[in-house]
């Protein structure tokens, strides 16, 4: 198994950036998997995501952040460091369309998450079985237009008892409050089923129906307080004709919602994303 | 060279109308070459587009509406006949972009469009030497805040002069007036730069790149009043990522904007496009 | 529920086809719900599928055959009939791999597929857990190079006892005898990893990956005598780069493949393909 | 205008590479616009491109090579310098098929090809009209079984005589000879109509008609002494179904040369490919 590290780093774009990292991985002995960069030449930014493998690395990785102090602060660098060896916990929320949660459930099954999942929570009990023939432990939590602030409070409290890193909304029918996305800035990537930032909202599929486009899209997208505002990490799209009726958009939705999903959740368990100005950089 | 007869029909669904035409066409000894059919069970609407070959065709083609009409009376037809032979007069609006009108008058000579091209109205200069390299005539019309509605009379007697019977806006950058597309309906059809509804009125591209979407995309549609709102005749995208900046997607948004018109065009001219309820049916 | 009948008809091209066949069906009162035809000029052939609702259709369709010889017998037409409530028996073939089967089953049980599947054959063990989970009857019959014939034997012996309609190839990694093949003319289908007829036979996406191409695809086909060879009924490709490795193909591989043959699924459990010179055509 | 140089390198992987080439940029004071790498880890090889500000770079660019020279050699690297202020000489070898030199000749006087084109060859007069208006010297070489070597010793001396760096093959329809290709290694870019490596060689559409495939594709790829078989460039598809007959395909196609071909010559004159084990790393 892998047994790398991950450094993100964003800041200012100067001269001396590169040199300086690769001089301080070099000078740890570090042999380097992949390494990947963008400048954003209009806001000067530099961004910037390093792999490497651990064995012969000479730093205690658990110091990494002392040795590397310097030179963050030389450049004002925001940085982040993530261990192959610690997966990240992917809590999942769901309410009746399953195709997202079998999705995700399979692949992860099948190793292409490299994530954790503690728990999956539910406003409906329909997923349990399938949750359950996966082994994932399934809270149905009920949510109401009175009881929203105390369901979320009670979801909270699991997340928390579970240590959840982040969380994947897979066709989660409700709208989380402004306090909810506010507790996982960047740590909540929803799928949208249109080609955002068209039809935003409710029932994308009816819309694109009546509008009558030749392409239906999905996005995925961090969750921020706006709706279907936050940065897209993902999209893509699917050809339709008039052949097609408002029930086979959302099975060919389906597929589109699916994959692009999967993907987002990916990128983000390991550590492809970095953000700028509403934006994301995938290092892919 | 083809010689055939299309028609296209669009009525109230009910049982006897194939058999109807399909009789008729028959009993006049039709060698029929494509037909499709498109119903639409929410709308209880029927649709179809018939080409026959007009050699063995037993009837005058210039009587064909006095022996159709009873057929047409009986279901309440909607209908049009579109003879190969009698090809369509097509004015082209351009500003400065030339890439749609390179790639028009391109296709339009290598035979991929059947129509005639009578002139070509700017608002520029520009692209006098490209229309004079493919002999079609270029007429420069200044148009300002002041002199639109004077500007506008001087096109409509250039198009009524040379018997036009559509437009195409390849990246004409005026809009025109609810009276100049009232006098053309279903007959001009413009090229967005964008994945429409997204991004509707000026300037998509920036505001895609702003919005950070991973595709971009570009749409053909009819004009009718209300901008950027027209049936939608074709779409496509392209995938773009965080390394494309704004005159990237510029650059690669014309080759979609060249395909997505040319297609529209294509269908408009072959007859291939019906509308209702501000949606296109293709029979391609 | 949809109480519906499809007829398919192919024979050679010729005049007052579609006027004897709507005639028929309108004489008895059919409700016509879709209709699409396809005429291959070079070969002088025509296509048809129609489907029309059986509610106030006045023939009882176990008489259909007989009423509508003449018609047949007159144009030479081959034709075949399927009722929408006579559900197709799939039975579906596996080894290892279990992404298509996982797939398969999930579309099978939302509703997408509507056939039956009376049982899962394999080669191995390592699907039961999955087939029993959606409550299919799954059986292992172990295949080496000594015991084929035997093996092929029973699981003739299996798809006899269920009456099965057709089989699905879903990475089974086993190739059939020329005489398993020929007792399921066109009725086999099979999934394989890569854009036909490129990287026929073993370990496609290795070859794939050694020639540097820039997409990778999936084919599904009916499965001939020929290896990889039959009629190809859809494909589609997705695109890879230098930063994927062998292992990146195979991931990216593994979702084409599951929309690739589901699509080919479906189609022909409704009845949307006919076949003409080792050639599909689709009627979606 | 950009005044910038582009380095690309390529090497045994090994520690303490990206760090030498950046603190060797660093220390002469270079403005990093672009930088991008990968490794190949099955073969252990590390390729690099990276682009950078000549103005404020300490060193006179034509002695680059002696200051880079030890480091060079420390690491035993192939490597190239370009510099966006020499453009790259590039001669279109055309036919009679103009859609592809029409694409080609029009982006680069819109400017998305940063190089010059002193000639065009042919072995026909069709294209002349077009060479003039774009004002581009055309030659017309005819070649016949008889006169192949004659006619390549001709082409040779007007390639010699303008200083041609790379030949972009646009629907020429002769093979080269062999002396020929080994003239300009990696320096000969062609476009087949097809999804290589199916359907190599002559006349592909017709086979992939025949073949029955559901897309049809284009490859752009170095020329090399065996037909068909040189370093994949780009491929791209399109959609086709039953309904298309072998001249749609041959039309749908043409789109499809037309992009996949400029893309090669635009990421070949940005120097953003490098080769290695008969494929391309594209430094998009």
């Amino acid at each position: 198994m892998k047994n790398s590290a991950i450094l993100l780093v964003s800041c200012p774009d100067q001269k001396g950036l590169v040199a300086s990292i690769a001089d301080f991985l070099y000078s740890h002995n570090a042999n380097i998997l992949h390494a990947d960069q963008h400048q954003d030449a209009e806001l000067g930014l530099f961004l910037m995501r390093v792999e490497w493998d651990l064995s012969g690395f000479d730093l205690d990785i658990a110091d990494f952040g002392a040795h590397f102090a310097p030179i963050a602060e030389k450049f004002s660098m925001q940085w982040r460091l993530a261990l192959s060896s610690q997966r990240p916990k992917m809590a999942i929320f769901v309410s009746k369309y399953d195709h997202c949660l079998v999705d995700l459930l399979y692949r992860h099954k099948s190793g292409e998450l490299a994530c954790d999942i503690p728990l999956i929570i539910s406003n409906h009990e329909d997923c349990r079985p399938l949750a359950e023939f996966y082994g994932i432990p399934y809270h149905c939590l009920e949510v109401t237009k009175d009881n929203k602030a105390e369901a979320e409070g009670a979801q909270w409290a699991l997340l928390d008892e579970h240590g959840v890193d982040f969380i994947v909304l897979a066709r989660y029918m409700q709208v989380l409050s402004a306090e909810f996305t506010a507790r996982y800035p960047q740590r909540i990537i929803n799928i949208h089923h249109s080609f955002l930032p068209a039809f935003l909202g409710a029932k994308p599929y009816h819309r694109a129906f009546e509008r009558g486009v030749k392409l239906i899209g999905a996005t995925s997208h961090y969750v921020t307080e706006i709706l279907d505002d936050g940065p897209i990490i993902e999209q893509d799209v699917i050809r339709i004709s008039h052949r097609d009726a408002l029930e086979d958009l959302i099975q060919k939705g389906r597929d589109l919602e699916k994959v692009v999903l999967s993907r987002a959740v990916r990128w983000h368990v390991e550590s492809r994303i970095l953000l700028y100005a509403n934006k994301t950089v995938i290092f892919d």
